[in-house]
């Protein structure tokens, strides 16, 4: 059960000879959610095999162009290749007028619906879920409304362990009532009760999403304990400064992000022009959170 | 001094491989047009070393996202690169709209002005000129108000003959005068007529740029004699009824244009994705117009 984020842009928004404008393809059991959508995504995305056709709902961060003007493009090649499945798109506002104006002005015919939902970008709220997955929104702090996610794996119900299938020659009933936590009699009278033959098959696992933004201790908070953290760290320390006055983060405060908030692992993207050898910003983040990883470009990175 | 155009994309609406949306860029005496830009067309120019900084002006032939939606992030870039010389940007409707949109909803601060200039897609007229260069527009038949760009490279003015000049002894005013057809008196009483002793260093070249449209027989007249025609060709002729509906040129009726036109040369682009085979363009247009290119993504196609 594959769970795993392709970095498809690591730059930030001024043009960098090898890094591109943020994206990135998380992979729930083989069905891919696009996390913002920077000029080029379709390219790069076709380039890493990974078809625009899967897409189950796209999540935008904010409304600067390097997190969504690929958005209008990729949404043109999905009615050019036949989409008819509707396709939801979260964002913060200005989103729906954003959508509105291109579908004014872009589209002649399409052969599916675009399921736009604006979101609170001030609010920690459920936002998405299937069966798989449930996603919510994360409070940023930028220059404009902008939004984190926080996408979780459903943690699957108890199975019944196999063997006990066949020593006890469970019924189908039976094993539906142990899934349920329910106790069931044996045809020997014996009681057998479910925590003595069930078994979690596994975790859900997380993933949180965090760019742009400064420093946040409320999404420190909500993001406790979530096996990846995606932080942005467009900035070195040295140029703190900037980072406040921008609305962004560097690689130490990142990195302070993941230590408090107890992540597995964390990976920082979005980095500055400025900076040619994006070793200073893993060198920096590691010396406070060693399990730090840098986003790059074509990198699949999964949560076992 | 040079006159050349580079392809910075050559396929259609519909993604392909190793096909990009259309852009050219065209470079007269070092300074650079582009005409369109779709998606990625700033990664291209980077790519091959065509700096956006040296963009006089930009040329958009219509609004479908093909044609232009990398416009929003180029003008972005510039604005991170610091640009500070306003750029002219011309387009038929909604051009202006749709920089407005951007413009609000993207800018907070803008370090350069856009002239945006709205042109009237049915006309023929001059919009643009400088000291070395005019621009006309080719009312083109798509499905959108759609315009072509005819690039007039001026023809310079009379030059003396230098063997002249020192053999006759020419002073500054004589020389003026013979630029200007007039005729002077020697020392020795003669009269030296202005054909005797001047020429043109060169002839003027000329580009047309005709995408998207149908066969238009007025652009064909229109064009007469230009160095180098690029003229869409979406389709095969096996294919042209699907052109005929889409509002698209097959290779076959471009090469008919071409001949008609007495271009000098045809370059064809532009290409539909269902071809995998770019020669089947090359192949058909050449029966026809033996003196045809097609658009290579990166080559740079130079008028001597």
């Amino acid at each position: 059960m594959t769970f795993s984020v392709t970095i498809l842009g690591s730059g930030s928004a001024a043009p960098a000879a090898n890094r591109h404008h943020t994206a990135h393809a998380l992979n729930v059991h083989e069905q891919f959610y696009l996390i913002d959508c920077g000029e080029g995504t379709q390219e790069r995305m076709r380039r890493y095999g990974i078809s625009p056709m899967k897409l189950k709902a796209i999540f935008i961060s904010h409304l600067h162009g390097d997190h969504i003007f690929g958005l209008p493009g990729i949404l043109s090649t999905l009615n050019h290749l036949g989409r008819k499945t509707p396709l939801p798109i979260f964002g913060p506002p200005p989103i729906e007028e954003y959508l509105d104006f291109h579908h004014r002005h872009f589209t002649q015919y399409m052969g599916y619906e675009i399921l736009c939902q604006q979101v609170n970008a001030r609010e920690n709220t459920l936002i998405y879920q299937n069966n798989v997955l449930e996603v919510t929104t994360l409070p940023l702090r930028h220059r404009i409304p902008s939004c984190g996610y926080l996408f979780r794996e459903k943690t699957p119900g108890w199975n019944v362990d196999k063997q006990a299938i066949e020593k006890y020659g469970l019924s189908r009933a039976q094993i539906v009532a142990l899934k349920r936590g329910e106790s069931v009699r044996l045809t020997d009278g014996t009681l057998l009760e479910s925590p003595q033959v069930t078994y979690i098959p596994y975790q859900g696992r997380s993933y949180a999403y965090c760019s742009d933004t400064l420093y946040s201790g409320k999404v420190v908070r909500l993001v406790h304990g979530v096996d990846l953290l995606y932080h942005e760290a467009t900035f070195l320390d040295k140029d703190k400064q900037l980072a406040k006055e921008t609305g962004h983060t560097t690689a130490r405060q990142a990195a302070r992000a993941a230590l408090l908030s107890e992540s597995h692992r964390l990976m920082i993207g979005h980095f500055s022009s400025r900076y040619k050898d994006e070793n200073l910003f893993l060198e920096e983040a590691c010396s406070i959170f060693p399990r730090t990883i840098l986003a790059r470009e074509g990198e699949m990175v999964s949560i076992p």
